[in-house]
């Protein structure tokens, strides 16, 4: 038989979903995922997705409550949580979906945006939350490593301002859509090659255009091992961003929430220029903000 | 009856093929193009592709000449012809593509490498030719914008370095591929927007990385129109295109060959930092320089 949850906690990006079973302690007792991605569905098959996933959590003729945090509240989500206006703390309103299972009652997230320089996060901000909520009292700034990586001023509890970067997501298209997918397919790296790339792009940064070809060349002239030319396109992509993102990162205590293969170039290069580091566990901060967001729900109604 | 060539000046690029029938007075008398380009296409078939387009201009038992240039000549193409090492001539050797139709006697033109900062070009090197054939004893530098835009310095008849950048190809796939796709896509165009995009990057091209998110924000919080976002996408990378090649550009002669589409931007970017540019048209100079090569090539038998 199996188990029934007090509450379900949701983690709904544009490429993945992941639910947790709650107990009434605030303890996990089981975690189911799927592929399907808010990236993939429309407005009206959210429900059917997320319950053929936890159906087996839900009591009968009990509506049981699910927090949910992601791009699933986006605007193509399955309803707009609009957003908070930074500054302000990382968890705020919540917005219901619409449901027809009388069993659900879905409570999604509001993201946070910043009017200048325009900026937005949807998912991060429940990742800091939980961030906030192991870590009381903690002012400085949260890098989060991914496909759009964001740096995060905090100070007094709140997100004070933040960046964007799409240095995740332009590394993916240059190594699997462009010219220099031929000389980066590679699994190994290299640590030196990408260590004096980001040195390279943080001393000049301006000259990165120039050197992105390089690669392509270097490997038809002379033959450049495809994880040499791997790890040096993630070195001055990193690198770039370094140098771009240094008023966030300078003199500052920092921590990084994000996926081990995503945060591991990050923080070597973060390391190097002797900048203080707190690494943390994605998963683990999403459902420690899921969980501050259900109580702070509950103190609500 | 169809026109019979004394020679043939063959473009085969990675995307497309044109072709000229020229008559013994080096004028063209027709032409033929296809999307057959080189990389789409195996070794075993570039014959038959080739001949299918030139077929009419073929006479019976009598070889006809046949100078190529572009990515025919890669090591993926027809045969490879290899790179003549800068500094050097645009034009030095010629590679005999292997042909089992005896009416068929096909050169292809060797691309130009250089050791350091390694770089190569395939296809420009007969643009330059052309060029140099239509403006004798000009010493300057050239830019040839497109997916690869290459920046020439040019001395007394030879390539003296050069240098890629990937602009359009980044633009391409910033525009079509990345998240930026859902907030550039138009057909319009905002002059002012780019302008000013092109200043932002030349003065702080290190910032530009922490810019190229603001699009996506920009059009979610604020609706920037698409033709404004696609405009300043455009200007920030080629104004950081700028500021890296400037070496390139500063108080040098400078002459423009590529497709309208392609050259606006930099042309306004540059007229805007006084830069004095002759424009000129990609088709022509490439002809001109299957005739430049051509004409060398005779006078070698």
């Amino acid at each position: 038989m199996s188990i029934k949850a007090d509450w379900i906690a949701v983690d709904w990006g544009t490429s993945s979903l992941r639910a947790w079973a709650m107990n009434a302690d605030g303890q996990d007792l089981e975690t189911a995922s799927s592929d399907q991605g808010m990236g993939q569905l429309l407005p009206s098959e959210f429900e059917s997705v997320l319950c053929a996933l936890i159906a087996p959590w839900l009591a009968d003729n009990i509506q049981t409550n699910v927090i949910a945090c992601g791009m699933v509240g986006a605007r193509q989500g399955w309803v707009e949580a609009p957003y908070e206006p930074a500054p302000c703390k990382p968890l705020s309103t919540m917005t219901k979906a619409p449901t027809n299972d009388s069993r659900l009652n879905v409570q999604i997230i509001a993201g946070v945006s910043q009017a200048q320089p325009a900026d937005v996060m949807r998912g991060e901000e429940t990742q800091i939350a939980g961030f906030q909520k192991l870590n009381p009292n903690w002012d400085g700034v949260i890098c989060l490593p991914g496909t759009h990586t964001k740096w995060v001023q905090m100070s007094a509890g709140e997100i004070v301002s933040f960046q964007t970067f799409m240095t995740g997501e332009i590394f993916a298209l240059l190594s699997t859509a462009s010219v220099l997918r031929h000389s980066v397919s590679s699994d190994a790296w290299d640590q030196p090659t990408f260590d004096q790339a980001v040195d390279e792009a943080m001393s000049r940064p301006e000259a990165i255009a120039a050197r992105l070809f390089g690669l392509r060349a270097g490997s038809l002239l002379n033959n450049m091992p495809a994880n040499i030319a791997k790890s040096r396109l993630s070195g001055l992509l990193i690198g770039a961003e370094l140098a771009a993102s240094k008023p966030y990162w300078l003199g500052q205590p920092l921590a990084i929430i994000g996926p081990k293969s995503m945060s591991e170039g990050y923080a070597t290069a973060l390391a190097a220029q002797h900048v203080p580091i707190t690494r943390t566990d994605t998963a683990q901060m999403t459902l420690a903000g899921l969980k501050a967001a259900y109580t702070d729900w509950k103190e609500t109604l």
